[in-house]
């Protein structure tokens, strides 16, 4: 990104975060902005991504740089680059400019990081030079993989804490991602008529992201092989008949998220059967954000989502009996095995890196119910939280061919009518919704939903 | 890729690879395909790309495989997909399927592999996790940044030997990149006329290759300011009067890479003065594809690039002297402080993550005089060398405003007439040269290079 359009206001909102965490969090710390990862040789990288905690607090995608908080002050290390970075990678913003930008309190080079880090916090970056270094200068282990302690969980605590609730920096962020993702959708609906395969449908809406100067926030799911939860091949052909499920986010410059998918019909027009069950998993996800709301518990949405599916798929006579003892029995998992959403923000699933701190409110574990070990969010709502309501339905070969899942709920799935439904292979509608004061924000609710609508923006 | 899309050659060209390093190189040998590296957290990893020596000899970008090479015989190791990844991302191959594709004489799982590790060579490959896991396999230092040692040298010579020379498989991969590169360059050229920035070139380039299934070699450079040698933001406003700097090449699925720059004026026509010096560095350009050939030192054709822009500079009044003065005084450097080129195969820098190896003639090393240290390919040309050609001419203001460059050549810049030149930031003219016995062929040839012909594709 360049220096100058660095909105003003950052430094506002970086002293507000760093006064806030201050104020829960009593020791120094510091935090890595990480380095580029080597792709097939180290001058040969994948594209620098700082990690998001230090964007949090840093504001500005900077390599190989650290940050000193204490006490709601900011020190930046950061070197002036070298002669040669400088005939390569041409000039580069003076250490002071990008310390002002961010409101730093001092700037300093990073061979004075070592002075500054005793008794400091951390949280481990993603790239192994990085935690390396992490390890050695503070002398234990910082690894990503390995649970955070002492200090350093306490230091998670305290940024999930901050980070759970989205400031207004953050949403004017969120609500940029949000927009190009919009037009990326668009622009792959519009893209399908002519496109042969997956990936023309992939290049419109990846263009479009590109086109922005952004990224993609997570590797995207652009299939005719809905069923195939993350798919990250491009290859098939498009035929008719087929739908398309794509779930595709935006990342701005500065690393916040969108996430977001639909699924439409190839040739603008569903059949008949994926046109039910489309109904079936936009009833879901309707019934979802209309419950979205300060109080309510995320898990109930989940659940929430499970009788919605399973209802519709009763009234379709996919599934027979109780609606209520189906969900008990957890036969909605058979079509809809993960869960109903996560966290949004800095990162696709927010702060996963910390494992389920951000995730699962304390005291509560994951659960290995069958379709509740994948859901990724257990914590009551509050104004301020992103998340996704994705519910969705397919036919994984894995499950539904697998001969115990079959014998468990022979009585209670009509398999003779499911095959009537084969047309139907995945379908997945999502949006990013905030909590707010008065329920409810829907940041992705310029892309429409209805069928009717999604048919209209493919035939154009 | 698609398992079934393989080439039913593959095995065969893998055979003969194997067959080939067999005579050449007696010890065992393992290969390691390498990890995902994490992006922001490990469930969100840039795209896999697998080490270069083992697509070499293994085919297919396998993902945390490894191939055992002895006499010739492959035995691979690689393990069914867990349940979990199956739900997520699938139905992948069977292993023995892979193994068919590929011509293993034996496939094993990963567990497998620690009993045949006694006595191999190896080399590191870019992802820690694996080079941690093949230090510990082997008890003995396999990081990528460690000078190769003992038998892993003589593993890396081997397989230079070689790699250097490509085969008709190879060929046929490369032809695949730059049959992509090209269409891509043609559509980043028509695309300008409409560009806002230059992100919206990139994004219409990259949209090319992401639509053929395939990926970026190296980060794209689409720059209006050319004399930023390896620029990777996107950010700057095209307007009338800027050049378009735009190096951008595509990878093949099994990994093969085209690099291929042009450079264009963003109204279609270039002014007088770029003009000009567009035709120094095509005359250089030129010169130099005119005179690969077998037998022929590389490091002369860089110097034959150095001298016809030189005698250039001098006939546009830039510089005044003695051409072959000038050349020795190192004067070229001021303008074109890179190398002619580097060899180009797996690698965008083929073989780098091996150092000086590939590049250098054994007994030479890298010069440190004044624009030789970046010369990257320093042998004579052998029949299947795969090089680039990519002269330049660049305005840096860190070279062309150091005091001290501009005391050393007082005498030979006519710095007011260079003045005149101002809207000249950048241009490289970069095309993909095969030696062959006969001479050579530029597998690029069907992107124009004379800036007539450039100019009718902007223009459209």
């Amino acid at each position: 990104m360049n220096i100058h359009d660095v909105d003003a206001r950052l430094a506002d909102i970086l002293r507000d975060r760093r006064r806030r965490l201050a104020e829960i969090f009593a020791a120094p710390v510091v935090l890595w902005s990480g380095r580029r990862s080597p792709r097939n040789f180290a001058a040969n990288t994948f594209p620098f991504r700082a990690s998001s905690h230090f964007l949090y607090f840093a504001g500005l995608p900077l390599e190989n740089a650290a940050i000193c908080l204490e006490s709601g002050q900011l020190t930046l290390f950061i070197d002036d680059p070298s002669p040669s970075h400088t005939l390569w990678h041409g000039e580069t913003p003076a250490k002071e400019e990008i310390a002002q930008k961010i409101g730093a309190d001092a700037v300093l080079p990073m061979a004075e990081l070592p002075a500054h880090l005793a008794g400091v916090a951390t949280i481990p970056v993603q790239d192994a030079a990085t935690w390396t270094e992490q390890t050695q200068l503070l002398d234990r282990w910082v690894l990503p993989e390995r649970p955070l302690e002492g200090i350093d969980l306490e230091l998670a605590k305290a940024i999930v804490t901050l980070r759970l609730i989205h400031d207004a920096g953050a949403l004017a962020e969120l609500r940029k991602a949000a927009a190009v993702t919009i037009n990326a959708h668009k622009a792959g609906m519009a893209a399908t008529r002519k496109a042969k395969t997956e990936a023309d449908i992939r290049a419109a809406m990846e263009g479009v992201i590109i086109a922005e100067n952004m990224s993609c926030a997570y590797a995207s799911i652009v299939t005719i092989h809905g069923e195939v939860l993350h798919s990250d091949r491009y290859h098939n052909k498009i035929q008719a008949g087929n739908l398309v499920l794509a779930d595709v986010g935006t990342e701005t410059a500065t690393g916040w998220a969108a996430d977001v998918t639909r699924t439409w019909a190839v040739t603008g027009k569903f059949s008949s059967t994926q046109r039910d069950i489309y109904d079936v998993v936009l009833a879901a996800h309707d019934a979802c954000i209309a419950k979205v709301s300060p109080g309510v518990e995320y898990r109930d949405l989940h659940f929430l989502a499970a009788t919605t599916i399973a209802e519709g798929l009763v009234d379709l006579g996919i599934l027979q009996g109780n609606v209520e003892d189906l969900v008990e029995r957890d036969i909605h998992a058979l079509f809809f095995p993960h869960g109903v959403g996560h966290l949004l923000g800095l990162d696709v699933h927010d702060m996963e890196d910390l494992g389920d701190l951000a995730g699962y409110e304390p005291g509560r574990t994951r659960s290995d119910r069958f379709g509740l070990g994948y859901l990724r969010l257990d914590r009551p709502l509050r104004p301020g939280m992103l998340v996704t309501i994705e519910p969705g339905f397919y036919q994984v070969p894995a499950i539904l061919n697998n001969p115990e899942v079959r014998t468990a709920y022979q009585d209670a799935v009509n398999w003779e009518r499911l095959m009537q439904f084969a047309d139907v292979r995945g379908i997945r509608i999502e949006d990013d919704v905030l909590v707010t004061e008065a329920g409810s924000e829907v940041l992705t609710a310029a892309l429409p939903t209805k069928a009717e609508d999604i048919e209209q923006l493919v035939r154009g």
